[in-house]
């Protein structure tokens, strides 16, 4: 059994889309037996809107801008397809009569991509939600100007300076202003109210500014008090109306955006019963956005699971591979640590960093190891607890090492 | 339309969703068309559990334990009742038999509150991701042992001190053992980990060690580093098989499970189409534990909707109150702030903080306001903008005032 996909628009995520789906049908099909295959694809210059809709179940609009894309996803839901889109003006724009449609004709329209790249921050609303009472959405929606934001934080640099390295990174587009001017967040923020508020948000009703303004004087101030400033797109009840704006924030440390850098997203969602939910993840990129797309796609082709699918035996490693801290209480004499050292070595346990402390009946070393096997650093420490000048137990805990960045 | 719910067990989270149930049966009826019903309570004490049955559509299993938990879950679903549990002892133990009735009798098996309190790691984990392949999932999913942990850090506390405080706020049970021994976070992970990686993996499978054996020592080297010590669940492909493991852990700062603090929960899932999605907020909890049970105990009701319902309209609110601050360029005179802080106060504008900075043409005044409405700060600084000393158009930044902690 296939799922006929039509593919609207071969840009970035277009084609980013195009080489996941390829690359996934196989294991999908494999799990859920049913096999999603592209049926056409429209891009600017090639391809026919009306004989891919013809051989679509579904169309994953992914042209941007909001004509035509308006009236393809129309025409679409019209002859009884399911969409996927990643369009936020579109949706900021034109939401209520695209879900008016989709209600009419007894259609999925998906939209997961539109906002927060891979954040699942459309589904949560949506599903998990549905049992508590939404007071307030902030979202860091805009990765490429939290990418520059956290940039003029780490080197000092300008605004201007910060925008060029996110040119030359691939992180800003040659023309910024929807990013840079918070239009692209504020259209985000209007399709997070319309979930939370059930209210129909327009793009024109969210206020919004970018960050064009911002200093290196602002950022000196926000580091010196410990604060981080972020663009904030916030949603919130006010006075039994509600208010979605877009701007740039001092957040203080213990706030959950705080801490979220580069070119991440995050959406954190306030409710009295849940206090608050924080999700986040990398924003915009193409695979990123591609794989919310196709999120998407599989919700489409077969509902959401209630019961995990049946499992299949796979064998589990007890011995596994981790970087070690050591801690050991020892008496303060020559050829301590050259005995220890020797212990490691002959496990193949290499040391990372040692560090010696204190004196006499005080004295300590503390270690870290690079990775090793846990089995081979587990008979080096049984060793080196045997040593007659260790006067404890050795303390093992475990480092998590960087792995991203 | 009603959906009658039969709820198994009354203790914190059982009493918590009797009560949430009905203060939102009004809402959810007026959204979904169907009103949830408590059909019938079983406690240690009262009632009968055939006869909660007969009258129910889905059964809320929030008792506790493996007998006589696992027992009434399976009749249940051989009654062709839906199920929703948040018992992650029976799940870790007994989940293949459980599932593996669910889909004999086409009924649903739900268990968002079992793992991560309010936090959607299971539907995250089962929907956005049939579209990735994910390698890792990281979890601090024991709120206690966070909230000691933190302690400890924050405090300088031992290990027997915090757990005391822990105690004493409702944080830890009377019998701490199965959160401080790592049972609790383990049973979690050998869910995550099923749902990750469709095997079948048993609590007895997962390998864990607690924090009673973390001292002070262990703390402090962590921040004269900058790590973070936390009880971390760790569920891996390695080599072809899995390895679902629980540890004290060092976080290094960037790492997004190492600003999780206090009785917090947060789980990050790791793919290569996605690098990383981290879920936080609060871990259990009466209300919390109850809110995702309704969650599920709505999807059962009806499927998760693929468009938004019918919006209503409702007042768009434009002037908002912030907390601000604004940067003052100004000349170097006798008198300026005085003349800045009477305007201010002639709006109603109230200064929290004020910092003179720098001398002669170099001279500001950076000022934070307390909450105001946005239109009587704006008339301020445009009356500030006017005077005289003022060298350059005051910069206007808001902050996000802390609220919760």
């Amino acid at each position: 059994m296939t799922f006929r996909v039509g593919l609207l628009g071969h840009g970035t995520v277009g084609a980013a889309f195009h080489e996941l789906l390829e690359s996934r049908a196989g294991t999908i099909e494999a799990e859920l037996g049913i096999r999603p295959e592209l049926s056409g694809v429209l891009t600017r210059s090639a391809g026919d809107f009306e004989e891919i809709l013809e051989r679509s179940d579904l169309v994953a609009e992914l042209m941007g801008g909001t004509e035509p894309a308006r009236d393809y996803v129309l025409r679409a839901m019209a002859a009884g397809k399911h969409v996927v889109t990643a369009n936020k003006q579109l949706l900021s724009q034109h939401g209520e009569e695209l879900f008016e449609a989709a209600r009419e004709h007894r259609v999925q329209l998906r939209f997961e991509a539109a906002v927060a790249g891979v954040v699942p921050a459309i589904r949560v609303m949506g599903e998990t939600l549905a049992a508590a009472h939404v007071e307030r959405v902030h979202g860091i929606v805009n990765g490429t100007t939290n990418f520059i934001l956290t940039q003029m934080t780490r080197t000092g640099a300008t605004y201007q300076e910060a925008l060029g390295e996110a040119q030359a990174l691939g992180y800003a587009e040659a023309d910024p202003t929807e990013d840079v001017t918070g239009k692209d967040a504020a259209a985000k923020m209007a399709i997070l109210a319309r979930l939370a508020f059930n209210a129909p948000v327009h793009l024109d009703q969210v206020r919004y500014e970018g960050i064009e303004r911002v200093t290196p004087h602002d950022i000196a101030y926000a580091k010196d008090l410990g604060l981080s400033l972020k663009l904030v797109g916030t949603a919130e009840r006010i006075d039994g109306g509600i208010a979605v704006h877009v701007h740039p924030v001092f957040l203080y440390a213990g706030h959950p955006l705080a801490t979220v850098d580069g070119a991440f997203n995050a959406v954190t969602i306030e409710s009295p019963a849940i206090t608050e939910i924080t999700l986040s993840g990398p924003g915009a990129g193409g695979p990123q956005t591609a794989s919310a797309v196709l999120g998407d796609v599989i919700s489409a082709m077969i509902p959401p699971p209630s019961v995990p699918p049946p499992a299949v035996e796979q064998p589990i490693v007890t011995d596994v591979e981790f970087s070690f801290y050591v801690h050991l209480e020892v008496a303060d004499r020559p050829g301590v640590l050259a005995q220890v050292a020797e212990i490691l070595g002959l496990q193949g346990v290499s040391i990372r960093s040692v560090v010696q402390q204190g004196l006499g009946d005080e004295a300590r070393l503390v270690m870290v190891m690079h990775p090793v096997l846990e089995s081979k650093f587990r008979a080096a420490v049984d060793m080196i607890a045997g040593l007659d000048f260790v006067r404890s137990t050795p303390r093992v805990i475990r480092v998590l090492e960087e792995v991203f960045e």
